[in-house]
């Protein structure tokens, strides 16, 4: 935070993403926004690991009395709590990534050559079986 | 996929994803690959904040047993278990913003805001209390 | 309830449970409770399982920043916090079982025969590791 | 375990429980399985707390991709495996609530208490709201 900001201002964050911001800049401000905080000794990988499940449960909470259907059509107020988990979770995955020195994105492709594997079109059509089940 | 593939052949993805792929590539090859399994209606958004859920568990327990300074130097195996399932939970994450159509980035700055208002620098530093405890 | 009752009466439950109440007298108050606002519709075995992961996420959120030696020693706030949230997997574990018919405590004793198969004390004494690298 | 057991005879337990034990005489039991294999050190309430959210989520798993009516119908294997998880979730539960010297019981019937106040009757009948929004 520099010098010049008062005590209620919060740190300056573009209206709207120029361009298409990704997930290096994500990370880079979260690393800013916990320096500024001295958060680092909280945000130990395990520490991060339990937040992280937190919010998935928060998302999870969202939809356990919904029928399918209806997890498919939520209401204006259900989908905007909706969009503020999704937001956590990726906040702190991405904060867990970089404190592990792990790329999500690579990471990411890595498994999905490991689904494409693990789950040939042709069995896997229609199925909602596990792997080892098909 | 294409009518040329044989079975064996799982769905073509680059070695490594040319410059930096966003979110946007991966959430395309997501769709895909549930589309060509016929996989949709399985992906309600029910179903996949239950599988994400799942996953950041599966992720979580790689850390449950370890202090939190073990957490910080995980050895290569327990490394590598930990980058699939990040991997596994930000696929789950992107399908599952893709078909409540958000915007992940978006919502995440939004709500990174929201947390610059809630947790000022000179109250929040040093201390893990919640927003509503500071 | 009873037509006796009026709007603001709560269900009548005893002000402590006399003697050791176990896991059936709960399970027959939850049916009731349950069956009272007709809540059977939503209390699919999936949705209860969702409930119930849900509450042991709220359990674990308040010892997501603490160290492990702090979790020894919590205040009473949070101990109070604590239990509700201890509480609410019980009456979710209990109603789940009962959903499904299965005796939890028959169920507990065939688990623990099968630990002390995986985890025979003189391989498994003072480690952490799952029993398939011990 | 005693010193006539041989390394390879798992503790003694009784084929099926007498009677009706109950939480405590398993509490006793799993305290006895741990203080065996050293594992106090392990078993404090973060850790434990990790441990129930992820058997809660290694249930959740079996009903991720079922539709609602399917839960309710279980075929015989996977009947089996969600039993062992309730088992699993109520190991953990009993294990963090001695740890914490809460009874589970006591909490319960409080809870239920509560519940009753924040659901009556009349308001929450057929309705799956939260009781903020009834």
């Amino acid at each position: 935070m520099t010098s010049e900001a008062s005590p209620s201002t919060p740190p300056a964050l573009p209206e709207a993403p120029v361009g298409r911001e990704g997930l290096q800049q994500l990370r880079d401000r979260l690393r800013a926004f916990a320096a500024e905080r001295d958060w680092e000794p909280f945000h130990t990988p395990k520490n991060l690991a339990m937040a992280l499940s937190v919010e998935a449960s928060e998302l999870l909470e969202h939809f356990q009395w919904l029928t399918p259907e209806a997890s498919m059509q939520l209401d204006p107020e259900a989908r905007a709590g909706v969009r503020e988990e999704l937001a956590d979770v990726l906040l702190y995955l991405v904060r867990l990534a970089d404190r592990l020195d792990v790329d999500l994105i690579d990471a990411a492709y890595d498994k999905m050559r490991l689904n494409a594997l693990k789950y040939p079109v042709e069995r896997a059509r229609g199925s909602s079986r596990k792997y080892d089940r098909l």
